[in-house]
């Protein structure tokens, strides 16, 4: 079936065209000036942090291997380029046979990165490596703004149920990226179906005001929901009275009343009132689940109230203010052959405006003290250090064109768990500072 | 071919799950209960624009269309619904044969908006209106965003050419729905070839850093920019020292060189001493691109500089601050039943905390004074006032289930720039304010 039937938003038959236009005339600069076989390498990296933050958490890696691996020309792309005269024909026979055959190390999905950490490396000739730009960009940019303020809401939870319900908010396979994102980041469900189909991401929801006011009387509401979806559910409660609706949200399901939702006013406020009237009406395992623009620092807020779920839509999937990473793509070491024994040459542009490149093909660890917290991420060219040998961070994803490092959803998500325990405490503050440790160029 | 063989994000064979999964618990309840068939309008409206903006802009109406078309369940999509226990047997029976069959009034694509415009208007059975919200949302959240932002950044740049280059920064096929709106916004071309590809927008694009730093020296990697791309080409005279690049770049290309791009550095400084070199030169034809972090107001801040083209990246496809609308999908009034002679009954939520509806079907018109400038968004239930009769926003869309408003994408661009100059002058400031006009309820 062609994707311009199902109303994707394009019919694009591969992840090739997700691409800026000049990589591909400098595809064919390359080629013709005989460059275009210089062995290369290009790492991803961010030259700092959102404002404020303390960590980045990488997440896309699983979605940029499913990318480099679709990344081919068929005849429908290579007679777009063509009639767009995107490229000349010499360039368009080289596409035909594209495939990409080189290595990518990268840090793995979850890892938490520094400034200047070598977030994924990419080795192969220019041309192989310079069509890779944007779409890996474009999926790393993307997926790891989300999971990082995710772990941001996921540390203010505290343990409590996290849902993220934005896909209303964001692109419609943006969404599906996002709740694949929030996952990794420490979210326990998604309300996007999408999401659920394609990585089966725990799915969750049952019902809007629009429910309740489709029917003659709020109990008429209460009652056809519970009929069709048992006690076990959850009833929204605010759409007239919150008193009044749990009253009769008890009265229809009983104690055995799952869970009762808020999503306007006071949210502190009405969660405590509405408890202690779930207790007194005998309800006391049902459960509280609030939603309404929350973001960490609402999240955080709700500590001490008595809730047990969170559902989480538009700061989420928007970063929480920082909506997109800073992540680039760099040519930092080529030689003057395609010759693999031919020696790599350090390159980077001059700095200009706070543009810092550091040249040369890097290595990355994470530096611990004795009690194994993080004190630096250290990154250099060259010999690693014997000390750090055992804590390199970068791991072989593709190797001569071949993935050789998928991995289930929940590996990457218990992952970064693990990288945020290995982190100074104040990593989990949400107030603004520093990147919670410094980057040491060794 | 399926969509998992192509490195897209998702293989969902329809736009069916980019559904929240609630529209399906509420239809199954709705189902059982007998209320599902009742009439039922929503309305698709936003309470306020972000903060300081003075309109927002419709976009991602024409992607809607295709979306609702497309919202079909396959063998594959019931089979997830089955088998992750969504819904019941009846409901799934239900979703096999569901086709949206209501009808869709809504600004067309491209005019501009204010707090209560009824947007999007969907009529039909609850059932089969209610599954449409997430998606119908997702759409014109995510693309309305993008397009008010690039229509303040197009205002800002007084008729200079604008290019999206945005794509690297945020979701792959969010980059090209991007691409699409800002087009709409009055944006000029795109980087991005899959929006070229999809939508026909023009593209363009030449060569990065990576390119300079490939070649054995700046001159040999122009010579070689220019063997393949002809003098016309947009050379990138920053990688190392400005002044000699310019220098090089006249030398090798001629007069005739097309343009040089600047990525880096006070860009309004640079832009004056490049134009002075490129006309001591005699290039007084070659033009000035810059690029860098621009957004609205950097681009207004340039006015005064020698430039020709801005290229906009991160700021546009995040939507320079507000990367979503806040849009909401309302039922505002039902019958008691199927029957098309059925009284509607206006219905909103209760208000709390901030979150105002308004009930009932409603109209909208633009009044104008007696220059035909807008001074006001009147919104009412019932009889349009026949002064405002021929000046009425909402057009159909969808009639019995059909599309009946496709068109070109210049035309919703035209009628953006249109809708524009038709407010109040003090639309076009970028400083905060409030919406340029009231909206008033009739």
């Amino acid at each position: 079936m062609n994707t311009a039937d199902l109303g994707l938003p394009v019919d694009v038959p591969s992840t090739a065209l997700f691409t800026d236009q000049y990589e591909f005339t400098m595809l064919q600069a390359a080629l013709k000036a005989g460059t275009a076989e210089r062995r290369s390498v290009f790492e991803v990296f961010t030259r700092r942090l959102p404002e404020g933050r303390r960590y980045g958490v990488v997440a896309g890696t699983g979605r940029v291997l499913d990318a480099v691996e679709n990344f081919r020309f068929d005849p429908g792309v290579l007679g777009f380029l063509r009639e767009a005269r995107i490229v000349d024909e010499p360039t368009l026979e080289w596409l035909a046979g594209y495939r990409f055959r080189g290595s990518i190390w990268g840090y793995p999905e979850g890892e938490v990165y520094f400034p200047g950490s070598p977030i994924v490396r990419v080795e192969g000739s220019f041309a192989e490596c310079v069509l890779l730009e944007t779409v890996i960009l474009s999926i790393l940019n993307h997926d790891s703004a989300i999971a990082a303020a995710a772990s941001r809401m996921s540390t203010a939870a505290r343990g409590r149920r996290l849902i993220e319900m934005g896909a209303r908010r964001t692109h419609e396979l943006s969404a599906v990226a996002a709740a694949r994102a929030a996952y990794v980041g420490g979210f326990d469900s998604t309300s996007d179906l999408a999401a659920g189909f394609r990585y089966a991401i725990p799915t969750v929801g049952t019902s809007a005001h629009a429910f309740t006011l489709l029917h003659d009387s709020e109990r008429g509401a209460f009652q056809a929901q519970v009929d069709s979806l048992g006690r076990g559910t959850t009833l929204l409660v605010d759409t007239y009275d919150v008193a009044e609706a749990v009253r009769t949200a008890v009265d229809i399901a009983g104690p055995e009343l799952g869970a009762v939702r808020i999503d306007s006013g006071d949210l502190l406020l009405v969660a405590h009132r509405v408890r202690q009237q779930l207790d007194e009406l005998g309800a006391v395992d049902t459960k509280i689940v609030v939603t309404s623009d929350l973001d960490e620092y609402a999240i955080a807020s709700l500590a001490a109230a008595p809730v047990d779920a969170y559902g989480v839509g538009t700061q989420l999937v928007t970063g929480s203010g920082h909506p997109t990473c800073s992540m680039v793509y760099k040519l930092v070491a080529r030689a003057r052959s395609a010759d693999p024994s031919a020696p790599l040459q350090p390159v980077a542009k001059k700095s200009l405006g706070g543009k810092m490149s550091v040249g040369g093909r890097k290595w990355a660890a994470r530096r611990r003290d004795a009690d194994e917290v993080a004190e630096a991420e250290v990154v250099g060219v060259g010999e690693v250090p014997p000390e750090l040998a055992g804590q390199q961070l970068l791991v072989e994803l593709v190797k001569g064109g071949e993935v050789v490092a998928r991995e289930p959803l929940d590996a990457a998500r218990d992952r970064h768990i693990a990288a945020r325990a290995g982190l100074p405490m104040s990593a989990i503050q949400l107030s603004r500072g520093e990147p919670v440790i410094p980057t040491e160029y060794a």
